[in-house]
């Protein structure tokens, strides 16, 4: 060993003792004949002070920062105690010192604020994560996959490993590829979940597994997607949706607990699909606040179990609102006051190409009483007092109306309640929220060619393998998913299926999601014949998963935790890169290894591929 | 949940309680009117007796193995108690069930003992998981990962995660490589190992790093290999030799106690390469037994540090030992005794391809004090009693003889020592050896092309990140790498160079190695020369580590456990794919996927490559 003991370690007991310390130099600080260090490690900063004696050889083998260092000396009292640090009541009076490695002068500073900016720091990741604040996300990320893999553990859940080396069967994203030398012109895949391996461990009766692990997906990466990504993947037998549901609650309480220190000990809510939508504009709401939409006018066919009411805004002749698909509003506490300079600035920001509206409606609802609105020439007060009665409007607060087609109107809404939340500090950092959301329609349909697919069919809103909700399972098998008038799809029985699936929400992100899985042949058969595959490329694809259904599938379900992301938001961070040691940019580069790259031509004679630029 | 409780949970202390369970129908026996049938689950078996009027029910519904059944019933003590399985004592009373998912007949049965051929198992190995005998295995290898996991938590290891699309860096085995669809004409590679990862999280000061991890080798699949294979894999920093030995002797402790309950208390041995060479024949020596070798002859430049005893067989005119380069003997304890059958059978054993011996020559050192060998014309019964004291050997062994040249002749003998160590029992399967081999070349010399990087020159014996030994660092550094004559490659300075590299061996079987790394820079290029690169290829290939190396990196070594090997041995198996849930077969191929496979056009289009098959 280099060293008795860390940098963090040594405290006023341990005065006296002679120590080997071994670190990097963080500062160096000359006051005439003497010398103070911070050496720093991964466990601390210690102070060393060089005395007349050594800071001649000092003089003669200069340090610098980031210098590897080794020192002998004796733990002594400081006179000048450092409370912020925990070591900062002693230092270290060297006897002897030895460079262990010496450093050019780092590109950026190794401090918490640095000065590098984003592309340096990456091309030399391994400075920056000796940064503290990088330090600390891999910290809490360590500390996140040990709580998890303790609380599984106790629960019985086994850790199996599934391989990587598989076979590409694209549904939805694209496949990472790898070419096989021993197979030649045959190719693996990556895999994108170990989705249908976990459901054979079902089928293995391994009832419930685990798996922290790497999956891939060749994607355009957007903001914050990675090509290589992290789940906390898990899979049950002989469960209903409930049992999963209270099983990863727990385990994200637990993780809470051990992470965090926190105690969530009350009920996370649980809402459906429509009601989230409805309620909030959004499948993954932040329920840290109120601020629910008012739905004063829908498109007759979505949201069939939902009453709008647009009596409150009909009659009026106002062309925008009589003409609109949708119109929604939501009441924001407290700002019946707001300038003109600050509605119009809302107003803004709602007509940026990010959001895409057209204008803004505002109700005050002055704290007098009265009302006043931004189209007072059609709707009287009365008439906007009911507004914001429905709204649940108090007095002080501004209503916010936006209207247009349905779908990009909800998304609008759903992004500025956001906003006015943020703006008004109703997203406080360090209270966490969760919520299941339930109920999720089990198919999507594409007017447009996806994947390959063709047009004009069902796309599996999860994947493949989610059951319906029970009592839907019959709607699925009785009827034929062919749609024959493309503009009437939602009026086909297969529109309103909703799946058994679920989506863990934590303050407004999706941070899991999962279902029950088919586990019947026929049902099986009966969901990739509505996707648009034939049999032959249902055996082609899927052969060995239908094969197994026919061996005594058990009924099971399960989930997966996106896990970069979970440690993000348990950071405080909304970058997932943060929290990976080693990630890529956003054109899926390692700047600093300079990856991917071309490779020799003996590798493409032996693999028999060449290229085919365009 | 579809069960109360599991089928493994249920005892005498149940009787009268009213559950439900869930399993397959492991056995089914009718006794007239009633059946009794054993349902399996993960935990155990449980028998189950539908009375009478149930099995009415059941001639409607007849049940067949595998079926998946749901039972409600009442625990009832057994008349006829079964002692061999946990829930022995009882057995329930069905009252009603239900057939939760039929099954096929399986086409091996899931049996300890099972009917099907590899082929068959391996193409339904969903069905083959089933089997006890197999989830053993499983669960052992979680059992193995799990101590791993907590020692290494408990040493202050942090798990970090390194990535999966790197860079091709071809170093001895061939990378896998996956097209970038973003970056087209380029590729990235999947790590053999996190190598230089972990080395760079040093650099980071992340001072003890730990991963489980998936690494790939595309390397012709020799029986017992896999393209994918898992890794424990380590790195400390501030730490000498000694340390790493002494850590990871530790967590091997800590495994077998843990996962076998074996306390395992003794010292763990330290061994050079060159003994182990020199008294086994063999870097990785099963030192449960002894049989030494006795080294009569041995070429002058290797082992430069042994003594050989050419005079115990010179000047006796026997050709075979005086014109061979090396000549091995080992005494077998207790054959002297052996038929010219059995002696015949061994010579016929070195004489396989496998050994590829010309012959074998004995001497039976027989318990009335004589001696009798095949070679009695050329030694007198005095020279053969000379041998037999430097042999080590006892009145009643039977010394076995082999020669010809070093490298082969070594080989044949070790094995020779392994199967007579076999045949005698001195291979105890719970019994278990480990042991650390030290000091091995830090160069081999490829008299021919390996890899592309041309013939003559030096290669790495461990991997090019290895360090010499400290004493020998300046004979690295103060010497050309160049041989100038190939034939006296063994004089060379280099040649004997030991690296700071150690093996650790359990019963014959290396589980784990690792080295010292270098750390200096200059050091580092020196070794890239050394093999072969030019400072062109050093920094397309290694910039990135040869810039860590600038900015203070410390000292570090650490070292890898073949996690895949290790279950394997503890688990008394030698065949490491029984300890994978989804492995490959010889060829690569996943044979329940059918993986590899073809791809569509599509992909090929969008990757921008096409196939070039020869």
């Amino acid at each position: 060993m280099y060293r008795t003991h860390t940098c963090g370690e040594l405290r006023i007991e341990h005065v006296q003792q002679a120590v080997t310390l071994a670190g990097w130099v963080q500062t160096i600080r000359k006051f005439g004949s003497i010398t103070f260090v911070d050496l720093r490690d991964r466990y601390g900063i210690t102070q060393l002070l060089f005395g007349e004696e050594l800071n001649k050889q000092l003089d003669e083998n200069p340090l610098g920062r980031e210098f590897v260092l080794q020192v002998k000396g004796t733990v002594s009292e400081r006179s000048n105690k450092n409370k912020n640090i925990a070591t900062g009541d002693i230092e270290i009076l060297v006897n002897e010192f030895s460079i262990l490695n010496k450093s050019e002068v780092p590109p950026f500073t190794i401090t918490d604020e640095t000065d590098g900016g984003d592309d340096l720091r990456m091309k030399y990741r391994y400075l920056d994560l000796r940064r503290n604040a990088v330090k600390k996300n891999l910290e809490l990320r360590y500390a996140v996959s040990r709580s998890t893999r303790n609380y599984l553990h106790e629960n019985n859940f086994m850790d199996i490993e599934t391989p990587f080396l598989i076979k590409s069967t694209p549904e939805g994203a694209r496949d990472f590829v790898v070419p096989s030398r021993m197979n030649p012109g045959q190719f693996y895949a990556l895999p994108q979940s170990p989705q249908t391996f976990k459901q054979l461990l079902m089928v293995s009766g391994y009832d419930r597994y685990y798996q922290i692990v790497k999956c891939f997906r060749d994607e355009d990466l957007r903001a914050d997607r990675q090509p290589e990504f992290t789940q906390i993947d898990c899979e049950m037998s002989f469960v209903e949706q409930n049992d999963i549901l209270n099983m990863f609650e727990g385990l994200v309480k637990r993780i809470f607990k051990d992470v965090k220190n926190i105690d969530y000990t009350e009920k996370v809510e649980r809402m459906t699909w429509e009601d989230a939508m409805w309620h909030y504009g959004n499948d993954k709401p932040d329920i840290r606040f109120g601020m629910q939409l008012l739905n004063l006018k829908k498109p007759s066919s979505v949201y069939i179990n939902k009453k709008d009411q647009p009596e409150l805004i009909n009659g009026a002749d106002f062309k925008v609102f009589d003409e609109a698909e949708t119109v929604l509003a939501i009441a924001v506490p407290g700002c019946s006051e707001y300038s003109r300079k600050q509605t119009d600035e809302i107003t803004e920001w709602v007509k940026r190409p990010q959001i895409g509206m057209k204008g803004l409606v505002f109700i005050k609802c002055n704290t007098d009483g009265t009302y006043k609105s931004s189209v007072d020439k059609f709707y009287s007060e009365e008439k906007l007092k009911a507004i914001a009665n429905a709204a649940n409007a108090k007095a002080g607060d501004l209503i916010l109306m936006l209207a247009g087609t349905e779908e990009r109107t909800r998304k609008a809404i759903s992004e500025l309640r956001l906003e006015m939340g943020k703006r008004l500090g109703f997203r406080k950092e360090n209270e966490f929220k969760l919520l299941w959301v339930l109920d999720f329609p089990l198919f999507e349909f594409a007017l447009e060619d996806q994947d390959g697919g063709g047009a004009g069919r069902w796309v599996a809103r999860h994947h493949p393998f989610t059951s319906p909700k029970p009592d839907h399972i019959n709607i699925m098998i009785n009827n034929n998913p062919k749609v024959e008038d493309l503009d009437k799809y939602l009026e086909h029985p297969y529109a309103n299926i909703k799946a058994n699936a679920y989506d863990l929400v934590l303050n407004g992100n999706e941070i899991g999601g999962g279902s029950i899985r088919i586990y019947q042949k026929e049902l099986q058969q009966k969901m990739f014949e509505a996707l648009g595959m034939d049999e032959h490329e249902q055996q082609h694809k899927f052969g060995f998963l239908l094969g197994a259904f026919e061996y005594g599938a058990p009924p099971h379900g399960g989930l997966a935790f996106g896990f970069d992301r979970l440690c993000a938001i348990l950071g405080g961070s909304e970058s997932i890169r943060d929290f990976i040691a080693f990630p890529k940019n956003n054109s899926g580069r390692d700047v600093m290894l300079d990856a991917p790259a071309t490779i020799d031509q003996k590798q493409f004679n032996e693999l028999q591929i060449q290229l085919d630029l365009k």
